[in-house]
């Protein structure tokens, strides 16, 4: 059951319309795209980071106003990952165009792990955004791992 | 009266807090996520106007989204034009640090004019976003003349 649920998602992943569907002029614009969405998006994340982990105040307003960010921008770079843009100033390894399918899906469970740190964000809990957080940075880090060169 | 609403526009601007106020570790993570912003924006803002000038089919649920994210970003950059963030690897000219309050009413009228094209995408009615697609454009060039290098 657990796999057919994950199957589904990957499909739906795959067929899902993205938000912003990507209509790029050239190769290196896709690139550069993906890297700025994926750079405001770090930004916003980690300032969430830095009061879920005690570096700085807790202000309840900034975590929900960087967490509706980061779930907005979430949507976006995903589009960025097309055919002939896996060459180039990217760090994207070519296993992504070799297993879109389970690419996608790690995007997905990063996008559903933000949505879910953005309603704890919207609660103004500090102890729930805390709860969120983590499961979402491994989403990050887990993608990284395996799909960005170090 | 007219002075006086620009002048309370200025002010406004100077003093709203940004939706997610910025807080860099770096001047140059301050440079790069205003130019990722930017760019991000620029993209989904050109794909409407291959809509609005006829290059391209007209599609309303692209434009709808396109516009959508569009103004969501057309929110983020300004936080990222800190002190400090003059110099490095930017166009962005020092009259933007020397008149603050100008530059901040023109990223103004840019999220306003933006804000309308969004408005007008979401009619599905192409006569409606070809009306405020020019006026939005001259909003980036008029900030874009003023304060970036060619």
């Amino acid at each position: 059951m657990k796999h057919l649920l994950s199957c589904l998602a990957a499909l739906a992943a795959l067929t899902m319309a993205a938000p912003a569907a990507a209509q790029f002029a050239k190769p290196e614009h896709a690139i550069e795209y993906r890297k700025s969405a994926l750079f405001v998006m770090g930004q916003h994340f980690g300032r969430i980071g830095a009061m879920a982990n005690g570096r700085v105040p807790f202000d309840a307003k900034a975590a929900a106003e960087n967490a509706a960010v980061v779930e907005f921008v979430s949507k976006l770079p995903w589009a960025a990952f097309g055919p002939e843009t896996d060459l180039g100033e990217t760090k994207a390894k070519p296993e992504i165009w070799k297993e879109m399918p389970k690419f996608r899906e790690k995007a997905q469970q990063m996008q559903d792990a933000v949505a879910k740190l953005n309603a704890a964000a919207k609660t103004g809990d500090l102890a729930q955004i805390k709860a969120s957080f983590g499961p979402a940075a491994q989403t990050c880090k887990a993608c990284h791992d395996a799909y960005r060169e170090q």
